[in-house]
């Protein structure tokens, strides 16, 4: 018998996957470069030539048996040596190979940080908006994911809510900055004010309660924002990393988990994490992109051209009477809907050949999702449509 | 509070990898060319030229942005096509690419084709001798393994121990063949068995049983074997393949979950597979290693050497008085030890720097198991240990 609770998921759909996919379909009519698709958060520039060439060269000059032979289950010691060398160096830790577990990208990082630090039944905390996959990452290591209400204001943290939902039930705390939707950053003040709380509850309670931090815009951070290193603030932190965006390297699947030195059983994460993908039969992440990585660990892909892009979207936005945060870093952007219900509103943009992303499933209603990881010359002509949509279908603002 | 359960399991040792690590050690003494290291089940053979071109030209030709992009969650559309067609040729079936599933080797594929057919606590048979990681792969998953006891004469069924524990709380059986530790491959007249056994207690118990079938030595078959495609017995078969010994590349994890299309809600395997790695963060295998796997389906690493090594140690087991079954296929041996407890016996064939690794933990006590991928020269420079050693410590045989 198959087994029907997985069976059952598979009813449930994406809306960020319907609008591309309708983004698709629309493009076969009109030319894909006229459909405006803000839908997918998809890096649109590519990885650095240097990794390419490292790809080459290993392939060209190394062993073939060496080259793609077992990594050990924890990643590859001299990829993980080089990665804690570089987070030291950029952040001021004191990292060694010992506390860097290798991770199929940042989603298989948080899913294994998620198994170590909680039981099933646990409750795990994040912040709205948040990315819809986190119901997955989390509910199904039998923990369970609670959301605390969006702080409207600036997406920074709505610390009253987070209070009150804070009881000893709660184990691990999942944040991620700079932020998917709303490519909000969060600032040293709120992650000093949460490391406060987050200690006094430990003591209260009795019991760890770890941040598990989602970073795979860590490297995307646009001028003058206050984007901090998250694990500076508070021990309890397994930092959750992927080369997705910072190397655009999405589908080759590779990122990590650093545990803090300083955090409770620090000796054991690793280990617990090798467990953990002993048991889905994971085992290790493929060893020529763990090599190739380490030979491009302090770099990125150019990724001015996000910053470019937003500004020309806030700037617009704003002109033209949005509510809208202002993003320190990512590829998106999350304005105040033009009218109470998002997902009507995103119908109405389809008209105008605008793929917007309807904030419902981010756990904050009346917003909508833009993420502007396309070209500049695409966003540009965009301009024009967006100003229609609103003059036509809000004429009375 | 880390996970009690996942930090017990860190203080579990693996044999096998307790005899690598000594012959490593050992190695720094003695020159590791002169340590006969049976030990692991590492492909020894390079990955075929083809491979390497493969990968090279698609770096140096394609658009990055699209070559390390995002796979669909269950692989790239054309690459399950190539798969099912030389599937297809090959074995007379008749897959589409709706039945397979890019997965991270077999075991990636095993845990996910496990978590489809059981729900938590059902329980699934294996046979012994087998291999010791099944236990986390399918415990893992809440089912319960459950291991028949071996067919001492040639290590195919022991149908009478099958059948007494083929209850009704059996939801899956998990075969792998040719096997890992014994080299036997299952002959078509075991799989016929099989197969009537299973559609019979299907009927009677009202419920699917499905055959979880591991083969990743499936290109590893020897002159003679009879050794056929598992799925052409039996309907209700999920075949899990890797492309870790076939192609040498036991490092980039790669392989697949094949659903045979006749089998009981087959439309649904590949989309269950697909919520299985959102819930652990996998999401599909990497994009690089996928296409060029698909530009290689049809060819192997020159896997000879294999079929060499196994005769020049069969015919020196039987001729030293061993009881040993010839391998069908696989690089593994697995005679019986010259006396009752193999662990005793293993390390005394250490003083000859012969690494064997004792039966206990493949679940059949008394034997061992040589892996001999490895160069055909150390092979035949091990013969002269391997009589120095039984003449020596058994010398009244």
């Amino acid at each position: 018998m198959i087994r029907q609770d997985y069976k059952a998921m598979l009813n449930a759909k994406s809306v960020i996957r319907e609008m591309f996919t309708y983004a698709t379909e629309r493009g076969k009519e009109i030319g894909y470069e006229n459909v405006f698709d803000y839908s997918l958060g998809n890096p649109s520039v590519p990885a650095p030539q240097e990794f390419t060439d490292a790809m080459i060269e290993m392939l060209q000059t190394e062993n073939p048996v060496t080259l793609h032979g077992y990594s050990p289950t924890p990643g590859i010691p001299s990829v993980r040596a080089t990665i804690a060398e570089s987070l030291n160096k950029r952040f001021g830790m004191n990292y060694t190979a010992e506390h860097i577990f290798m991770t199929t990208g940042a989603a298989g990082a948080v899913a294994h940080a998620t198994r170590c630090v909680t039981s099933p039944g646990d409750e795990v905390l994040t912040f709205a908006p948040y990315f819809p996959e986190y119901n997955h990452y989390i509910n199904q290591t039998g923990a369970v994911l609670k959301v605390v209400p969006a702080n409207l204001v600036d997406f920074q943290i709505n610390f009253e809510a987070f209070e009150e939902m804070l009881t000893d039930k709660v184990m691990a705390v999942l944040i991620n900055t700079p932020n998917n939707p709303t490519g909000v950053a969060y600032s040293s003040a709120t992650l000093q004010r949460l490391a406060e709380i987050l200690e006094a509850k430990q003591k209260e309670y009795g019991h760890d309660i770890f941040i598990i931090s989602d970073e795979p815009y860590r490297e995307i951070v646009f001028d003058g924002a206050d984007a901090p290193y998250v694990s500076k603030f508070y021990d309890n932190t397994l930092s959750c990393y992927s080369y997705s965006k910072s190397l655009s390297l999405p589908g080759e699947r590779i990122g990590y988990v650093a545990a803090n030195p300083a955090c409770t059983d620090a000796e054991y994460i690793v280990g617990m994490c090798g467990q953990i993908s002993r048991g889905i039969g994971h085992n290790c992440p493929p060893s020529i992109i763990q090599l190739a990585v380490a030979k491009t660990v302090d770099l990125t892909s150019d990724l001015s051209v996000y910053e470019k892009n937003m500004n020309i979207l806030y700037d617009e936005l704003t002109r033209l009477g949005f509510e809208v945060v202002k993003p320190g870093g990512t590829f998106y952007i999350f304005p105040k809907a033009l009218e109470a219900d998002a997902k009507v509103f995103c119908e109405k943009a389809k008209k105008y050949d605008l793929m917007l992303v309807p904030s419902d499933s981010f756990g904050c209603e009346g917003y909508f999702r833009m993420a502007y990881c396309i070209g500049t010359d695409k966003v540009e002509r965009s301009l024009e449509a967006l100003r229609k949509f609103v003059e036509t279908e809000y004429p009375n603002r």
